[in-house]
């Protein structure tokens, strides 16, 4: 936890000083700071407001009731710079997923939709790791590590055709769009920060019948090289081609 | 395990035709090869020599007892290119330290110096994760991963300033040398595919001294950016900036 997340309803401002913010945490986030950050009063902790800005806290109080911080939220500093892209990724294992999500997420990726594909287990989308707070607690998790205070979106699609014609082409629409494919022998294509979208298989790729849906809908194949790597590899390799 | 591993001493060759090569596989691989491949007799899979070539292999026995399998030994192809790249490594959570071996290997990373750090936990050393050969396998499982047959080599050195005085500078001979450092300011050098070594510090960082150093012995600060990445994440990171 290098930023400490806080959101707007739990911030009271001071009724002297307009611009002093502060915070009383009781959850994790307090037994995170008194367990590893282990600050002195006075001390200084980064604290991000989600959706907005980063700020230097001071540590105010310390009990065992919580812990409470103060920040002049006039001092803020955005965020770091997101990435413009759309991740579309296959869905992993669900014990996969959680890491998987807090990696994209502590990259800077800001919007995922996790699909279905033939290769994929029916039986991960019933997987209780699957529920959705569940998930956005991953994609928290990676920004309180990369110190990011924007939320991705998450949206989950059972069904790879209907996703693939109804919705895919909307997504592609102003987007150099790119499926990550093992075995295709074109090169990876010239980093840019234009907007895109990247589409990752499962554990053993799309099927043939899922490329060619996936090209259709405007997707161009993006080779990762001759080593067939694991999602969970092949996910920050593709976004720093992309995006070095 | 996209690629099946043979030892040289596993194979037999026929007496007739001196080129035509078998292994009769009982283990981990041949329950993989039954289990997920499920071949029919005369099936191709892909064979990788510890070391060597890489074959079409035909299936040419399936029972309880085992896998049986031959290919021309004329008929090899190499592997893919090995990153000409050292990786240093501050010893991450054993748990981790399996993934990360694995994804490293799966990139073509041939050699890994694992080290103390002020903020590796000491209890790390003395975990039986950390068995020689049980690291071996997870650099094995990169391997059959990624279809590569050439095994990294690894190093474990529990004190960093031994290391970091007495054996660092000679690796670092002859190499670029960089120290991955999320804070730093500077940019990320160009890719390049010259000789390399990068050192990757622990969850938190290497520490101030332990950076100056890195830096005494040749090692120059490589930025990943103003977000903190966790190690799994950064180690594909860094590899594909400088080996994109």
């Amino acid at each position: 936890m290098n930023l400490i997340l806080v959101r707007r309803n739990e911030i009271t401002y001071s009724s002297s000083a307009k611009s002093q913010a502060r915070v009383l945490l009781s959850d994790r986030r307090a037994d995170h700071i008194r367990q590893v950050h282990q600050p002195s009063l006075g001390d200084a902790l980064k604290l991000g407001v989600i959706s907005g800005e980063i700020f230097n806290a001071q540590v105010v109080g310390i009990s065992e009731q919580g812990v409470a911080l103060e920040w002049d939220s006039a001092l803020g500093v955005p965020p770091p710079e997101a990435l413009p892209v759309v991740l579309v990724l296959a869905l992993p294992r669900p014990k996969m997923l959680r890491r998987i999500l807090q990696s994209a997420a502590s990259m800077g990726v800001k919007e995922i939709w996790l699909i279905h594909s033939y290769r994929v287990d029916k039986s991960y989308w019933s997987s209780p790791l699957l529920d959705y707070e569940a998930l956005m607690m991953q994609l928290q998790l990676g920004l309180e590590q990369s110190g990011d205070t924007i939320m991705p979106t998450l949206h989950l699609r059972k069904r790879f055709k209907p996703f693939v014609e109804d919705e895919l082409p909307a997504l592609v629409a102003g987007r150099k769009a790119w499926v990550a494919h093992p075995y295709d022998a074109e090169k990876a294509p010239m980093p840019s920060d234009q907007p895109s979208l990247v589409a990752v298989g499962p554990e053993g790729g799309f099927i043939t019948y899922e490329v060619s849906k996936l090209m259709d809908a405007g997707l161009n194949p993006l080779s990762l090289g001759q080593r067939i790597l694991r999602v969970e590899t092949a996910i920050p390799v593709v976004l720093t081609r992309l995006f070095p």
